[in-house]
């Protein structure tokens, strides 16, 4: 196995989902949420694809187009995100493997394990915050899209409510090892807001779908 | 754009979302709902390839041995149906295409949608119950598998549950279109008991996995 990262996007599916089955260190949970927050944001861009140019949407066509502008920018931030969790933590087992002989040395790699537990944490709640977002953006879907297409828009808000879960467990396993208190109560405040967000969000555009069917 | 279905398992990942985004036929919220009950059940399959093989775990080694062989079966089951959902409806609208022009072919093509209706939301029926499994299968990996991935365990249960909330949406729609009342009520009702035990079991699995981080 060589240490260059995989670059999933271009793998075949069945190997992205093969190598998070696997042992292999990469991808893990917060890879796998970002790939689950990224199709729900697809799905999104599906529902407004589905609405746009049909006549009987005209009404609606101005907002739609700006729903898929923000629906494929979420879904580009994800497919980022889905790749950069494969490699944050490397940099934290750098830190690890770093020496601690001296007094000097292990301040060192305190340091370096600290500054990289962050940077661990910040890819999975980048995750958490863009997928609140396709919670949102799905609800608009789910509101003025094509009503052929409301299911999508609720699986939208589904996937979105269980990538922003996904990577919110993703930063408390680190936020565990993080020495700055302030950050860490910053963190967990951010994150329960996000996910009560997420989970009133899910609610509503599954009340409006079912409203639909 | 040829009649062949896409073989989407062994395009890029990239072309997979690519295409849920666009608005092409397929693949829809089936789809994706059934590849994120995959990518869950190959989370629960990680959290078995972290624990076995390791003394530390030699107590558990016997059904952590057995809970990677259903958890793999269960992948394998939502990789086909990702794959089946994205031809499913293409009977049914072979039947909306058929001549109506005598009450002989009228009562043929109506026939035809009917069998093809059930046989559409028969995909997505079989989506939810695998991910149903996928959300059991994560309880005990969170219970017993290796605590350093327990959040990978809840990942899969969170991904489990979302998979039968999407799967559950597309048999609906299906629903709403045929006509044998006793086909629908029985899917209704096992629809609901499915959606419980996936709620259920989902904060079951955050609830120990909240407790081990």
């Amino acid at each position: 196995m060589s240490d260059e990262a995989t670059i999933y996007r271009g793998e075949p599916l069945q190997t992205y989902i093969d190598d998070a089955a696997s042992g292999m260190p990469a991808p893990g949970g917060g890879s796998v949420s970002a790939c689950a927050g990224a199709l729900g944001a697809a799905l999104v861009s599906m529902v407004c694809n589905l609405t746009i140019g049909k006549e009987k949407f005209a009404s609606v066509e101005g907002m739609v187009r700006e729903l898929v502008a923000r629906s494929e920018d979420c879904r580009a931030r994800l497919e980022r995100l889905l790749q950069d969790d494969t490699t944050a933590y490397n940099d934290v087992i750098a830190g690890y493997r770093m020496p601690k002989d001296t007094n000097e040395e292990q301040a060192a790699r305190t340091q370096h394990i600290q500054q990289a537990l962050k940077h661990a944490a910040g890819v999975p709640l980048e995750i958490a915050r863009a997928a609140v977002e396709v919670c949102s953006l799905s609800k608009v879907a789910a509101e003025v899209g094509n009503p052929a297409a409301v299911t999508d828009a609720a699986i939208g808000a589904i996937l979105g409510e269980a990538a922003a879960q996904g990577g919110a467990l993703n930063v408390k396993i680190n936020l565990g090892s993080i020495r700055d208190e302030d950050y860490v109560a910053a963190c967990r405040q951010e994150l329960d807001e996000l996910l009560a967000e997420a989970a009133t969000l899910r609610s509503e555009v599954l009340a409006i779908t079912l409203e639909k069917l």
